[in-house]
């Protein structure tokens, strides 16, 4: 398929981007991480690869954003207390991590950032950075509620909590524990709180 | 060099062992995990394969307790205060996590677990079962200096330490904050305490 000349002025197709999104959580499942090159997912797509190289900077990139960012679109949470909105932002790390493509990512990706330190140093930036936007939104709300402190760090909690369902989801791999957000979210919230 | 036949009665000779662990990580570092096979590492030991065969199932094995357990053979921490020891043993993680043999066998021990359902229902019971011991008694004193309840659930702390550690050190990879073991003790203790 020709693809047309790259211009900033024009807006993005949401189509493609949904068919380019779609096409790497299917093949994921189907062929693994190895497998599903820039490639594969245009032709599967139905898009001209630079069509994916316009928007995501490389196949990590691509796949993470496909795999792991479902939960940043929802709105954030506000539950109008802050064990309450940590319950709810970890249940959408939860059931980001259960959905099949991200077994079939997450050891291809952690890979990929082991092997390429200027990509690990995008971490935080940009692949983190929507999930630590909700997190910090999360933290404004419960301090003028007067339930946390302005100084409660972010990056921290951000780490704790991704952290921990990684490790409890995405390594060890168990039979989901439905309490596990609840729970999770009862100890942190605790922990940080100051009243 | 040739192997002795194995029998369950004769000791373990502990040099074997230390030259086993230590040609692990130096191998690590030297040439990857792809590359630091069994056979590799019963050469620079100066072991035979069937050696190393005896004491472990197999190269995950072998390379988690190489460097992911030097931790677990120092003596549980007791300081007095759950948020001392938790401190401790997050420190303990820190330093494991910051070797350069971690670097080295994190992303391939991933693929490995990943890779395989067998492996992976051993995470708990045998690659983690040191950790959880000491998690868990350390617990047992806090709780009967009635810090804690005697039901605070080990396996959900173990994970978020060990994650929030893997997260913050063994994926984004930031320079090391000499905080980091305190902040994260002093979280988790406040949400686990009673009092």
């Amino acid at each position: 398929m020709s693809s047309s000349p790259p211009s900033r002025g024009r807006p993005r197709d949401p189509r493609s981007h949904e068919a380019i999104v779609g096409a790497v959580n299917e093949l994921l499942a189907e062929v693994g991480y190895a497998a599903t090159s820039i490639g594969a997912v245009a032709a599967r797509a139905g898009v001209g690869k630079d069509t994916v190289y316009r928007r995501w900077r490389g196949k990590p990139e691509l796949v993470f954003e496909a795999v792991f960012t479902t939960t940043d679109l929802a709105p954030t949470p506000d539950t109008g207390t802050l064990a309450g909105d940590l319950t709810a932002l970890l249940q959408g790390l939860v059931d980001e991590f259960e959905a099949p493509a991200a077994a079939a990512a997450l050891p291809g990706l952690l890979a990929d950032f082991a092997a390429d330190p200027v990509l690990r140093t995008r971490i935080r930036d940009h692949f983190l950075a929507p999930s630590k936007q909700r997190l910090a939104a999360v933290f404004e709300r419960a301090a003028e509620r007067g339930e946390i402190g302005s100084d409660t760090p972010v990056d921290l909690v951000l780490d704790t909590l991704a952290g921990a369902v990684f490790f409890h989801i995405g390594l060890v791999g168990e039979s989901p524990d439905p309490q596990l957000a609840g729970r999770l979210a009862a100890v942190i919230a605790k922990g940080i709180e100051i009243r």
